[in-house]
């Protein structure tokens, strides 16, 4: 007998096959596709759906999940290397930058659609950063055991880290300002990373923080 | 006898003040406004409106000025300041961040509005865009008379810092990530440019770019 957590190879397989329709159907239609639309769209019956499906939320996370898989396992995939921490991190956000601006490429109208139905649901996907955080911050451990990042924690490397590559991981931004993004550039800002990022107080902000000139 | 090109006072005030009562409209109403509204707003007749704003491109781009004149006050100010070149970068866009982020805070919602219609009229906005881009290229010229940044060039330097730092400096970014931007990461941020960028290959790309780990 079938359960809704998987178990059974039958089950799971029809489950991914609709929720490949269903994506195919988001980027035919241009909107978010709900269980009585794929229902309508694939001539099956409600019922049918609603058991890979029980709740309409069920649908749409399937579908965050499809979306992430790929990113997920990149991150995986690089975490587990052999490579040194720049070359590490690197990987980490060049790989995934590939594949987001691949997607984007292919299909701009569906790649925007997809990020908008994300920020509607900002819950589902709040998950896949925290992942993609928590991998970034054991990255940054092994980076500081190798005494890159001196000074600062590891909380404080990861919130500087990802603000300054920003461009690179969010699909939003991406999409502003794609066109000037570029594995190169990306390459020169790691570097400048691990050269350049500690504890120590460059002067930047001066004595007092915001100043008369 | 009154001009549209100014050098006349009254007449440069009252287009001022027209300006400022199209402001607030636009964030009462929530909504672009154009001279009709206004003059229906302001009780004022049509053909007086016109007068100052011959186009309704005239009022949208008397908006986007006043929008940007604080912005272009304070990098003018920083630029011609004593300041070393690290405390003069973190300042050109610091203050300018503190600027938004008070707008911001102050009404979010308008904020947002304003955004929206830079996003609509990307032509007009342009011109603001490219005069930071040439202030922040002139504050790059003067680091690297002290020796910061070796081997880059002004316009590799200037794409990458712009990258950096787009958190500070793009409104839609900094509604995005804002609770997690601050002057104090912000400093560190410049400090690691000041410290770490440089043409120099640090081996973060590898030898060929992306490969499999």
């Amino acid at each position: 007998m079938a359960t809704h957590n998987g178990g059974d190879s039958n089950f799971e397989s029809e489950q991914a096959r609709l929720v490949g329709l269903a994506m195919q159907l988001i980027e035919r239609r241009g909107t978010e596709v709900t269980r009585a639309i794929l229902a309508a769209d694939t001539q099956m019956a409600r019922a049918r759906i609603d058991r890979f499906f029980p709740e309409e939320s069920d649908l749409f996370d399937a579908i965050v999940e499809r979306w992430f898989q790929p990113l997920v396992a990149i991150m995986e995939d690089v975490l587990v290397s052999n490579l040194p921490p720049n070359r590490k991190m690197y990987e980490f956000i060049a790989r995934r930058f590939v594949h987001q601006r691949d997607l984007y490429h292919a299909n701009a109208a569906s790649f925007a659609l997809y990020c908008e139905l994300g920020r509607s649901r900002m819950e589902e996907i709040r998950s896949y950063v925290d992942l993609a955080d928590h991998y970034l911050a054991e990255l940054i451990a092994q980076a500081q055991a190798e005494d890159y990042f001196p000074g600062l924690t590891i909380d404080q490397t990861l919130s500087l880290i990802n603000q300054m590559v920003v461009g690179y991981t969010q699909p939003d931004v991406m999409m502003m300002i794609g066109e000037r993004l570029s594995e190169q550039k990306l390459a020169r800002i790691i570097d400048t990373l691990f050269a350049g990022l500690s504890a120590e107080d460059g002067g930047a902000a001066g004595v007092s923080g915001l100043r008369i000139a």
